[in-house]
């Protein structure tokens, strides 16, 4: 490979594939050239990359060649249908579907949290959940350090989880509700304003959703902690773009707040907001656009001293998604 | 006392307030006269109240004589003033502030749950912290017949917990963000509109806050069960008026689905909301307006038979606050 390589980002005109054009901008990555492919509904549009416009091609029939780093992030479907094409012509692919993320032979990473697992690559990494990222980034530190046995996690996941146009349907409820016209949906299968749910996917067999069930799968596979126990319950709330997760975990030995807010405040990727005299905590606005992952309320649970809460916040977008593919990409390169 | 009742409501045009009067109304309770008491700032306005027109007095040099039963929901400080001047005049008090909710003598109250310490009032019964009352509707069932032994409980909580006036600022952020203007606040520290945000509740010794402590506290004595240990996260969500918990519990022996969701559906005052395969579950939006709690996404934790995770919603006006209270005067009438 030259110094600057030759990219592709399939679903470029999706939530997660402008974040991942406007972070190669914002991390200067040296692109040679772009190849930006999408639906045969947005081809003919372009997009902006630093002072360039970018023709959108449609993703059918593409073949990747002369491609070194394909970003997939236009669902599973079209991930297994796509990345065998790219990988045969050379491309390393990086793919934020849930298409691979399981697969033995393909690594699930978190750059700050398991990048070694980058060495075995065999031209396909997986991009994780991006609650799953969001966590594991919170919580790798305490893990390295002292192990975690069990972590209850409950999540207030943003629309933008469920691509840009459940961000339009959030924003366009309130601007139904503000004009006292009847609130509707599509996207969703129930109102996001003024409202919570449990997330809408599929409820599996064990009584979890699938969005749930890949948080525990991911989260033990990215922490190599195959026995971990991990208890989610998963639900949107309306918030635009990031996700925020409450988090009650049981360690290996007692361990004190300063120790975990010292080994928090050495950890990359880790904002420590925790200032209770002032109630500042992580919130979701405030971690929207940024790419380290906000985390605080580190407290102990009375009585018992090996277990520990925080609340954490990241931007679905970037950690949770277009910044952690970038991030991959970087250590690559 | 007669078979109507003379009461007042201290409060009378809080959030709380407007909607005792409104239960009152709902449930036919036989009200012979009715004394509305708020500040000085509301006296002379009228309230509705069936087909008359009730005018508001002020609160100040109240004395209270001739009440049966005095509802007050204006805060601690004008509990701790006013309640023992009604005490005196021989009102029986229902109490929605923390002013006395832990003191011994006071029976803590969820009808539901422990009615039969009604019998030991004393002339004042509390009523509980919202998010305590809506979950003890929902463990208690558990709680009876297995025991409960540990509860992770993270809370979505509305805007209406902290008022008329925050619920207001909630529906005025997302009018100014839909006519594009830039978005105020006056009652909470941080925006609420597409944010969520640690409950603004000053953060005690023990990390938790002090709507944390109260759920910790209330929940023990609701429940009769000093030793139970309980982790809340208390967080508040852009939602009008009805709160959410996820709660994960640990209970004294091995509980099926099939044992729980019996329990429940036997239980007084829950309405069990669980249809997987719709995906649809407790939300607050539906919560909003019922006297019952719903509770759904019930489910084992994976490899441990003593341990149930649920998912609940209640509206926090009326079992958090008006309806309970309501309740409590019909039991005690």
């Amino acid at each position: 490979m030259s110094k600057s390589y030759h990219i592709a980002i399939v679903g470029a005109t999706g939530a997660v594939g402008v974040e991942i054009l406007r972070v190669l901008e914002r991390r200067d990555f040296p692109v040679a050239s772009l190849r930006l492919l999408a639906s045969a509904r947005s081809a003919g549009k372009k997009l902006r990359f630093k002072d360039q416009e970018v023709e959108i091609r449609k993703l059918e029939g593409e073949d990747f060649r002369g491609i070194d780093f394909a970003f997939f992030s236009a669902g599973a479907t079209r991930s297994r249908e796509y990345v065998p094409v790219a990988m045969k012509a050379g491309a390393v692919v990086i793919d934020n579907s849930s298409a691979f993320r399981m697969q033995e032979d393909v690594p699930l990473v978190v750059p700050e949290v398991n990048g070694e697992d980058l060495k075995k690559h065999q031209g396909l990494i997986a991009n994780p959940n991006c609650c799953a990222a969001i966590l594991a980034v919170a919580v790798a530190p305490l893990h390295r350090a002292v192990g975690i046995r069990k972590m209850i996690v409950s999540t207030y996941q943003s629309a933008s989880g469920a691509g840009a146009q459940a961000m339009r349907e959030l924003e366009s409820q309130v601007k139904q509700f503000a004009s006292g016209e009847k609130i509707t949906r599509e996207v969703f299968p129930h109102q996001i304003a003024f409202n919570v749910f449990s997330h809408n996917t599929p409820v599996a067999e064990n009584g979890f959703n699938d969005e749930e069930n890949k948080l525990i799968m991911e989260t033990r596979k990215i922490l190599h902690a195959p026995e971990m126990v991990v208890v989610p319950t998963c639900i949107r709330v309306p918030v635009l773009r990031a996700h925020s997760e409450a988090v009650v975990m049981e360690l290996a030995r007692p361990t004190g707040i300063a120790e975990a807010r010292r080994l928090l405040s050495e950890a990359a990727g880790v904002e420590i907001v925790d200032e209770p005299a002032k109630n500042l905590f992580p919130m979701p606005l405030d971690a929207t656009g940024k790419l380290d992952v906000l985390v605080g309320r580190i407290r102990k649970v009375p009585g018992d001293d090996s277990s520990l809460a925080l609340f954490v916040s990241g931007d679905q977008l970037l950690k949770g998604a277009a910044w952690n593919a970038v991030q991959i990409a970087e250590l690559l390169k």
